[in-house]
């Protein structure tokens, strides 16, 4: 894959340092470190602050059905950028449930677009939608409603990044 | 992990061969060659055959938040079981929809257990309920919609398979 392919689109900012109270994601998705699975790059939506935009490719440690992508590494990717969405904007979140849809099975190898639109529901909830498309065909979506992080939630988080620290 | 960890309950019935097409399956969920993500081991259920059981440990690849699972992990897991449950018993499927709830968060080292139950509820469509969960504490649920395959989506199976193998 040739990284310029992650490149933003106009109008698309860049998302800045990881959001999140560890730095960098854990391994599975965006902290995938063998580079097999996924190569990722989210960004910010410059007119929309509530959409996070964002490129991915899936490579052959996706692989679900010969030579096609995992409904479980789509189902990842959505999960993360629907969590990422808040989290770039501030909002420290975690996923309560996530109901993906497979639209079209993914080749290996191809680059899809992200996007991920936030809204507030309630004092705790976000209900959030998630795509990955390229051009007119949607692969996958999702439809997600995430937690604020507090209280109990927050004091696992931190322990488990001082006991990491440690 | 002890491989032992994995080996199955009384009334659990070995599964016997990958039961597709194109053998193991992809490297994403039971197909890891890495060892680090997941290691998992399905069974037939003795007493329903509806029903898929299997145990599964999640490792330090499987990372989202700090020491925890990342939720696109479990619902990886649980997108396979319930595919599983239904091509074991032959019947190839595909997933439609999956949605996923998100219980508890799940340290990582730990085993757990997997059940996904299948109902046929069309000419083409099975309703499959997963779980992930460890005595009385259920970690993630699912509620898929698979497909039978057949049609365009069997053709593609079977060029890749073709393709890989040339």
């Amino acid at each position: 894959m040739n990284p310029a392919d992650l490149d933003p689109e106009v109008g698309w900012l860049a998302m800045g340092p990881w959001p999140f109270p560890h730095g960098k994601p854990g391994r599975f998705v965006s902290g995938d470190d063998s580079g097999e699975r996924f190569q990722i790059r989210y960004y910010k939506d410059g007119g929309d602050e509530r959409t996070l935009r964002g490129k991915v490719w899936f490579g052959p440690g996706a692989e679900g059905p010969p030579l096609h992508a995992h409904g479980g590494a789509m189902a990842a990717v959505l999960d993360e950028a629907c969590g990422m969405s808040c989290w770039i904007r501030g909002i420290p979140v975690i996923a309560k449930t996530l109901a993906t849809s497979f639209h079209t099975m993914l080749p290996l190898g191809k680059v899809l677009w992200i996007r991920a639109t936030y809204e507030e529901v309630s004092d705790t909830d976000m209900l959030i939608r998630g795509e990955l498309f390229l051009d007119e065909t949607i692969y996958a979506s999702a439809e997600a409603v995430f937690a604020r992080i507090r209280g109990k939630t927050l004091d696992i988080i931190r322990d488990s990044v001082a006991k990491r620290e440690s």
